[in-house]
């Protein structure tokens, strides 16, 4: 496969690594195919090394990499899944328009494992990434998006209904079904997923749980810009403008989460306190310009039981609650010369989530 | 857990499974958990010992025992689960009448260790049964048979709504399901089917490949009695009478995998002789008095693909085609003196299913 002389080139940019086999160009490997990935895998397994796993769509974020750096802190070896999944985008969603940054999410892995190696010798690395096709994820019938369409699919019910899932109904049932594709590939022994995606995380130990898969559920910490706003690999579309009144959503949770530590319980008061400011903001945006605002509707703002996500009237004190929501940033109106409209020119409709636990009392 | 004198006791019964830990009555391990069956399974892959798994529901005969033996040449370990899953019984079908016979089923299982270690001493053996609670196997909602219940589940569409499936909607879903959990929880190297169960296998098949389980799938051909019936856990249902008229589905398909030996390729020539044999049996029966006679209905013959169950005009001779149907035995209307009515006194309705694989032709 590769000559003698860059063979030795593999060897030396990759000493701690050489029995994984890393491909001259980077520290880690890379996958395409299960097959191999798989020896790999087992190969780690006979020799007692442990696998922590990330999944992400690309488009990696600062978010993503606190996920791997928990990954690295507890396992020998960290792969990263970069697969941008069909099946939760709904047949009018934004597929087609999900930034794809191969380059960029390659480079700052490698970046990554430099810092891990510098930081903290005895921290894991970053050893594989798993690349595939649709093909290879979905190797007998094409990848449907409908509710009602064909495939091999898992379904967790009722949980993928509520909330995220009432306005995106594949959403859930693709990540479940991506999600069980990838755990039995790669067989982690842990898998990090952000608590950005509070319903993503209740779904996947759901299914964990429900379906005995081998593979403990790490959840971390949302990682936020300075002012608060939650990374997303959708924020790229946002500019400017969009990006600071965006911030609303992150408002509105924090002024509920603070009725309830000082006491609240009820529905009507957690969720009014968050009405107020998003009722406020969208006041103040409606009385500017066309040029100076940014609109944005409510999809919803919900106070749900932490398990099961139902709406809960009153916070039992002893379960505690996530509050979470979605705001759909309208596209800009009229854009200022000079203006940072964002990737897409400030065209792109961006629908930004959030949540935050209410813990138990004591 | 056990005293010293019963540990000796352990050790001298089994010799060659201490590090099992086999229970002093048997000479495989009882497992009703998950986790203790995990470790125990985790320390044979570091052995690197290899696990056959058969998946059953109980009431084990023969044909169970076929997939066994084929488990034990293949493997040096076989893990039997034994699981009456309630999700692939319709609400109004047998789940309260399906046989339970635990006392005799761990007897035909000691039976064939003994069997094996005598006959092959390089043969795998049973060194574990997985018997787990439904609380087990369903940890978070009750198991639903309701096709639009809630629950974490696999689905395959639209290979599920075929044959069985156009009778019996939740059936795939409950055994995908049940199948996904046991494979997650005994990562066995291979898992054994037997061809009676054609649309099982195919289902299974596919789940593993579109899901990417780690598990070989292997097909074990029907075991039949000496006159030709398939081997089934519901044949204790039949009694003499109902038990040699149900022959008749066997019949119909040799008579058309015959058609298609002579050359015959259309849909109407193939199932057209197996029809014609259904038709016969049935006359001759309704000519016979309630005390002699047993009725059925055919509820399908079945001429389809291999691959995806869609039902075939032509057969393409490079692919073959499957030859399946079921039968349903209605409750014999009128006993006889001293007559072998079967579990169930004859009032048990029996469905039965057969299948005979058409190989693609040279």
């Amino acid at each position: 496969m590769f000559s003698w002389r860059r063979s030795v080139f593999t060897a030396a940019s990759s000493l701690r690594y050489s029995s994984t086999m890393a491909t001259p160009s980077h520290s880690f490997q890379v996958f395409r195919e299960v097959p191999p990935l798989r020896q790999f895998r087992n190969d780690l397994r006979l020799s007692r090394r442990t696998v922590g796993f990330v999944p992400t769509m690309g488009a990696l974020h600062e978010g993503h990499l606190s996920l791997v750096r928990q990954a690295a802190a507890e396992n020998t070896d960290v792969v990263v899944s970069i697969y941008v999944n069909p099946t939760q985008f709904g047949v009018s969603e934004d597929l087609s328009s999900y930034p794809r940054t191969w380059d960029s999410d390659v480079a700052k892995l490698e970046e990554l494992n430099k810092e891990l190696t510098n930081q903290d010798g005895n921290a894991g690395r970053v050893t594989a990434i798993l690349a595939p096709t649709s093909k290879v994820m979905y190797p007998t019938l094409p990848p449907s998006s409908e509710p009602d369409g064909d495939g091999s699919f898992v379904t967790i019910s009722p949980l993928s209904q509520r909330l995220e899932g009432a306005s995106r109904p594949v959403f859930f049932r693709g990540v479940a079904t991506v999600c069980m594709k990838l755990f039995n590939i790669v067989m982690a022994d842990r898998a990090y997923f952000g608590q950005k995606d509070v319903q993503q995380t209740v779904v996947i130990k759901r299914m964990v749980k429900d379906f005995h898969v081998g593979t403990e559920i790490r959840i971390v910490n949302t990682v936020r810009e300075h002012d608060g706003l939650a990374m997303s690999s959708r924020n790229v579309y946002l500019g400017s403008r969009r990006r600071s009144v965006g911030l609303v959503l992150y408002e509105a949770l924090k002024a509920a989460e603070s009725a309830y530590h000082a006491g609240k319980v009820t529905r009507s008061d957690i969720l009014g306190a968050a009405t107020l400011v998003t009722d406020r903001v969208l006041s103040e945006q409606k009385a500017l310009s066309p040029a100076e605002r940014a609109l944005y509707d409510v999809d919803y703002i919900s106070l749900a039981d932490p398990d099961t996500l139902d709406e809960v009237e009153v916070i039992d004190p002893a379960k505690g609650a996530i509050l979470s929501g979605a705001v759909k940033m309208a596209p800009i109106e009229e854009s200022k010369a000079g203006e940072d409209t964002g990737l897409g020119e400030g065209k792109v409709p961006v629908r930004l989530i959030d949540n935050l636990t209410l813990q138990p009392r004591a």
